[in-house]
């Protein structure tokens, strides 16, 4: 059953996972702390080298500048130490542009020239960082926007935007690339500066050659069909990646797979459907907030899930499915492409971690570690600060 | 044009505003704080005063038990007190069922009964504040579900939820209500366990005769007819009161009629349709989230805004529609229905204003008094705690 | 691997099947014929008698009355003899309440009250149909609404729809039951008389005891959690059965978990969740509408997923899985209940299939007989005056 | 009142009328015959004329080759003569690319080459109509897609799709346009070749620089923000024009401004907000479907109401404005936004009429010309047929 191509895809997929899925998160309604919750960038890194080292399939970790590198450049050391001491690298770079109160109205697209420069500063920051540490993406998410109509120029915010991108862009080397991610709304509850691909691929396209589109598989309006955006994305060579989640309402944050797992089939279906040189530099990473699941549990589970799914994808008959696709013979097309969804991978997937070395469960391996109550007791006291009680 | 519709419309026109919506308020990516924000219960009740002061529409403010009165009954007097000095009196009492970390799991329905306990003795506590305070409504706004299907038992969380409110409704007097809120999604992401309109109804039946439903403009899915459940609810007498705000995405808590004014003169018109017995007790409250609005700005031009819709809903021909009606001519109903939408009742409404002795424009006469900015020189300080800086 | 508990659910798991689902249908912008498509009663009966020779577990099919019976209880004699010949049973009765002219402006709750008597002479008499059929269900279906704002008076409807559904139930036998549909939105487009299941549930009770909801999966907001639908149905004692099909975005009708198969499972765990006494009179009916599918193929198609989801719903460890959730063991829970999602359990159904004499691949078997090919010889000159050519 | 301003923005005011927007229309459950429908080109033409004759405002009338001119090019001199005899022009040519049995898999993206040379064919025979008629535009809706995932590969039929594109675009003269209509579903259910202004965007620009946008206002999913597509096509000088329409849930294609007046409002604001060079080829055009509403009166309500939002639109002060949303002072600048929101520009607009030798009433007007009693007594027998009964 461990066909070569599961094989093949299981032994080529690799998922990056973000340091702020290891920290305490919340709603607008609060927080519920987690004892064992990493407070610290470096119980990040260990946490994230706990899942590689479970799993196989996640070696990098995305980080936030502002969380998790708050002395910017000034940070690469540390943080070269710890991938070292932690068997994980940093991937992608992710700049902060929405928490500073400057921000209020807006970062790259704030009326006020003062805090557009602020924003292509830390852009600019962020780049360097990147080279700093090797890492060849830097993904810029932009909250900014408006939640009235007639607040804000739509238009003007248009052209500020696209000023700075390009000046980001030119900060680039050659082997970097800025990934542009789009997002229909919240925090911005009118108008959301980039809302759609259209929009985010317009921008990319302005930037420069090395700017790609970044899909938050989160961030559409419900009925959406995203394996088509996925699939046009290829096809205009400008798919940079993905922030994976699930999701049933908005941009919830849950476990990729959790709620509509042909969803994620259907996307990595496209993918491996693209010619291999259009989808090599595709990056995967988790964006999630486990806001009531144990982080390390949630991280473990995303990352296997989306080594499932991925396999499954792998098993469609991509030949058969063509001609039956040519032939418009459209239940015998739809029967052949859920084979594989169907298909039950958990064995061969198990069988390809033995014969990695890996673990044959990383869930059952990570309980058993007692590697979250160890956690738990270090960090507790720690994480306790932000717990308050009704009693 | 001040005619008598108007007039007695507008005379009978009262809505509460929310303690909070004077407080630093955000969205689970940051706080953009105000220095003007309220950061006491004292200069909560001084800004409704003033709303109140301005408008003449709002003599009631709504209670957040936890944020507002931390020691519960003890903190009467002071309410008292506070009622007196500013003009304003206590409304609705809103328990607390979400941001305690026992609630994690649920409140009312959560699987551990200890917990349930909890939520139980919080909520005749605020059955005690409302009578102590003379309150007849406490609104309920039950946050609970779960995040992932499987994880929780829908059903067994319906017991217990109706366990609970049965014993609530026990405790409450012959002239308190309890409102029971409803929202499909947000903080819980795959169920919340009253998540419709529907269900709100069946739980507050089987509580009791003093249970109504709380209809929150905000809470329900895209496409939804809110204007038809208002007129279900009115019609079975279950319509307990509404919590106003606008949204174009979820929950957005934006100003009411700030992205669909139409829907809210709608909303009117069914409430004006129904015999005045069905609707004299329903309670029309603010609950907003004003993210980046001025706080005191925002809450006078939610009242003058809700007036004005009101007013224009009051001046629909209703005999004339129901022959339209009657009659099934389509285009001369909506006519005659859009014509009292249409009419800019601004000069009447400034007219009746200046007959009450109220200020002809409230939002300027906010601005001409310096009122804001004596509130941001004095509580400047203790708000500048929650900002952080960029640079 | 043919589990006991999956052989008792395949055993118990029955589906009706829609006689509309095997004659041509289509969109507002056109229909596609089909030549193998049923042109009349007999037809019907003779594919719905096929698809349950394939698959055991479709042995009743669904009548329109003015579409299969256009002579009323005069046509019973001729079903009867259908019935014998094609070893299939007629199921539920499902009176047509929009076709008719006089149907413009409404049918059960238009002003005219001629009308309405029309609408309600047409509901007794597709009672008097099921009594002579002796078919226990009439679903009925009411896509009464109205198409702007200010157009009807949504209250009065509601008063008109209940009258006519008290008469109706009264004119019913002991044994038989009136399923109430519920729909959002199309063909109406502004309000539907029964838009929700809080609507069809108060109509329902408000009908008599012997009146039910009918759950249609396609009619939801995007975003409906069904399955929690269909625990507070269960709960109240008020679920009367399905309407099966998918969909992306609103009443598409496709093949039932061609969309989201997982959403299906959930529903089916709901059912089984239950007390056996508590589900025992759910109905299963599929309503879809194959505009480019093969019908035959397409409706083997929806019985063969229907089974296997059912399947794999009977597979959840319910014992264990109340533990993991009482525990609020997030993760666990939600692994023990996707573990019966993804097993694989086709070739159990097989085995079942072997077992009880059916063909081991309904669909291999439909392809092989060829029935299809037969029907469109037979048929296709009829269906031939539906097609136009651009050429 | 009749200000400046607004005088010019109604007196460049022009909204085309579609021919079949007078003919009999419904939903896929069935057609409501109207007696006074039109039944022939002739009478579209008739009905068209009186709709501009009452609003002075509605020249043009959109064709369907199908429907309209079903001879092709040999039809032009017969819609010569009817523009001659009833005061309106030939206006946008609408090929038909959806009804042809050929296209049950695809028109312009079918799998079979020969289909996709059909649909080519048609394609190039509307733009020698449209050459022929001296008409600007070709309107392209392409109604393609699939229904179910896996059955189609959506990559190759965008391929197709740009090679036809790009053939019909070669076709054009420098005078004319073709507009690309973008839809997220329906009548296809799972993908929509071309589902959104992204997708649209890159077909145009692929086809060439005669090709451009058309948004239709009921193609977008729920929640999608319109009026900042607009602004985005106008930045990247992409807008083609418009098919308005209103709609709750889907394309429901109702009366613009019925559902959401002050989304209309925006939209023109964008418009003119946008230099005049950059929109005055920008085409207003009704793209509705009046099941139950009259015909005559639907329109004529449709193109009064255009105007009285595009009048509104008119008299925002966007100088004040600028400077406000500049400062980022919200709640003035809203304020400012609706002041002219909620100005009644229905008196100006009527003395707008009066001056230009209009009715003052177009409704009133109609009413009283007794055109529908006439039209339905010319009509009703043709009508009749499509008429059924239930009695």
């Amino acid at each position: 059953m461990a066909s070569q191509a599961l094989t093949t895809a299981l032994d080529g997929f690799r998922i990056e996972v973000p340091s702020w899925g290891f920290a305490n998160t919340g709603t607008r309604f609060g927080k519920f702390a987690q004892a064992a919750a990493a407070t610290s960038i470096e119980e990040k890194f260990a946490d994230a080298g706990q899942v590689h080292a479970l799993t196989g399939a996640s070696p990098t970790v995305a980080l936030h500048v502002l969380w998790d590198m708050p002395n910017g450049v000034a940070d690469v050391p540390k943080i070269r130490e710890l991938e070292q001491r932690y068997g994980v690298k940093a991937g992608s770079i992710n700049p902060n542009l929405f928490q500073a109160q400057e921000y209020k109205f807006g970062s790259m697209s704030n009326p006020d020239p003062a805090i557009r420069r602020h924003a292509l500063d830390h852009l600019l920051e962020s780049i360097e960082i990147a080279k700093a540490l090797g890492s060849r993406d830097i993904s810029i998410w932009d909250a900014d926007g408006s939640n009235y109509p007639g607040t804000q120029s739509i238009k003007r915010r248009i052209e500020w935007l696209e000023e700075i991108l390009v000046t980001a862009h030119e900060a680039t080397s050659e082997d970097q690339r800025l990934l542009i991610e789009y997002k229909p709304f919240e925090p911005a509850f009118y108008h959301t500066d980039i809302a759609d691909w259209g929009m985010a691929l317009h921008l990319a396209r302005k930037a420069g050659p090395r700017a790609k589109v970044l899909v938050d598989t989160g961030h559409h309006a419900l009925g959406t069909n995203i394996e088509q955006i996925v699939a046009w994305l290829l096809h205009v060579d400008a798919l940079g990646g993905f922030h994976f989640n699930d999701r049933k309402y908005a941009d919830d944050d849950l476990t990729i797979g959790s709620i509509d797992p042909y969803q994620v089939f259907r996307i990595f279906h496209e993918i491996l459907s693209a010619p291999a040189a259009a989808t090599e530099g595709v990056a995967y990473m988790i964006d999630q907030s486990h806001n009531l699941k144990g982080k390390m549990e949630a991280m473990v589970q995303s990352v296997v899930t989306a080594q499932e799914l991925f396999a499954r994808a792998a098993l469609v008959d991509r030949a058969t499915l063509a001609t039956l696709q040519d032939n418009c013979a459209l239940v015998e097309a739809e029967e052949c492409f859920r084979d594989a969804f169907w298909t039950d991978v958990r064995p061969a997937v198990k069988a390809w971690r033995e014969d990695r070395g890996l673990p044959a469960s990383p869930l059952l391996s990570l309980k058993e570690s007692g590697y979250v109550e160890k956690a738990a007791a270090a960090r507790g006291a720690k994480n306790a600060g932000s717990v308050s009680s009704y009693a």
